[in-house]
């Protein structure tokens, strides 16, 4: 098996030179030179669980960006309102989404508490220095500017002053009719595929994935259109979406997320932009925002 | 649920309203007004089926860009190489990539019979009037150009005059070593994730899956380093892969491809960079090469 292609392709060769003098730094070598600080601790009060039976989706929310759409969300995990509800969808190269399959019944629809079923639309929101952009040094098509907010991928536009987050592999985003405002977050669809930037400022995005995305993106494909399960029995059951915080402490899930704002970061992303180890032969010189992984680990793993 | 939404995200409503005076098309209209010459018949002599327990793959060929390996895959496929082997590997957002579990045996490994074990690379090709380019109006980041030849994504740099096969979700390529020339062929990989565009120029890449791309992609991920699969038992089997002209003509899958080179697909290509339908609020202005549908449809569709 063709070994170097493996590893080199993931940079984990690299570990094996490491601090060899005048090497520039793999991805490996940035995350095993990383100090404590450089990491932010999932917040139990935006952290969502999303348990199926084949385990746990740890999905990390994003309020700077959404804060309605985030607290309705964080309500209706509350009240239990996903209990028992599916993943009605899996679309290849697209999307996953779950919901209420009965939410065109008036009468078997669920109801939705003391949360609301619409929102006033957050496809960005307005600049401004209480939230810090760390810009990448490469040109994007789809945005003016790309870079990380908050520690996702996101996107600004300097002459509207807006920001907002970009549609990358594992993001969350809530589901709407033709009206703008008629989201509200019992219907939420992640990524599971090439990055769809044509939705960015189409639609609320809340969050993305850190853990457990391999559930959802090898769920069989739906054979309807747009990849809807045709039967209700390929529906795949939601056992429950519980807050981290609403979670007994032992049975949270403990992670941590790289910082995007940090020196470490930078040079993560100098890493990526141009692979040094001995597999590539020509350096990208190029990074797209949705192409740089941020980095995710056990709390204490090393 | 959220219908607008899902319709909305492929063009797919846009049929209904097809044909409306004054309204730009999107790009289920642009399908439906194609004409037949519109379209390129799969060449049986250029087109692989990997047989897998859950159906068929089928895989275009490029040997416009990747003559030596293509002819060495046929060659293999040809004398039944890849029966019986497997599947070995499946990382999430990245490949999947098959080959013989035993390469690293001397004594267990198959031999690749009449074939070549390596050949020389066959990263880029010299760019050439006999090998058109369609061009993408939009600037890319990981090249000077970026558009479509011989139906394919595909990347130019008119300086050093060559062009090559752009990573794509669906792109298939040769696992090699750290030496440029190790590849041949007898380790395929295809794209399940987000564009690995870093990876241009870095291999060989011979073609693209055009059909039955679900069956790899919903494969259980490895838990090892890098996807592999740690136990044998978690291999896949490949029952075979066979070029289509050496299959009985009624057991093929007939398809056409939309071809890249004409008026049709340059209305495919602003559909997308610019989305019309209701849904749809804030137009992107862009496309990467990779988020352009080629489409494939059975003989006959209509």
């Amino acid at each position: 098996m063709s070994r170097f292609l493996f590893c080199a392709l993931l940079g984990a060769c690299a570990l094996a030179r490491a601090d060899t003098p005048g090497k520039a730094p793999t991805m490996a070598d940035v995350i095993a030179a990383s100090k404590p600080s450089d990491w932010h601790a999932l917040d139990p009060q935006n952290t969502l669980y999303l348990e199926l039976a084949s385990g746990r989706v740890v999905m990390e929310m994003a309020p700077a960006f959404a804060p309605r759409h985030v607290a309705n969300i964080k309500t209706l995990a509350h009240e239990k309102y996903f209990d028992g509800l599916a993943i009605l969808r899996s679309q290849d190269n697209y999307v996953v989404q779950w919901g209420d399959p009965d939410s065109d019944d008036a009468a078997k629809k669920r109801s939705v508490g003391s949360a609301q079923e619409k929102l006033k639309a957050e496809f960005t929101i307005p600049a401004s220095k209480e939230l810090p952009f760390t810009l990448l040094p490469d040109r994007d098509g789809y945005a003016p500017q790309t870079g990380f907010s908050a520690d996702f991928p996101a996107a600004r536009d300097p002459k509207a002053r807006t920001t907002w987050l970009t549609h990358c592999y594992g993001s969350i985003g809530v589901g709407r009719d033709v009206d703008v405002d008629s989201g509200g977050g019992t219907e939420l669809y992640v990524v599971i595929g090439a990055s769809p930037r044509w939705l960015d400022r189409n639609i609320t995005v809340v969050g993305r994935v850190v853990q457990g995305m391999e559930l959802l993106s090898t769920l069989p494909r739906g054979t309807g259109a747009l990849g809807f399960y045709e039967k209700p029995e390929q529906h795949v059951p939601i056992e429950s979406i519980r807050l981290a915080a609403d979670v007994p402490e032992k049975e949270r899930t403990s992670l941590e997320v790289l910082r995007t704002d940090t020196p470490t970061f930078a040079a993560l992303v100098e890493s990526r932009r141009n692979r040094h180890d001995e597999w590539y032969k020509v350096p990208a010189g190029y990074i797209d925002v949705c192409s740089v992984p941020i980095p995710v680990r056990a709390i204490g793993a090393k």
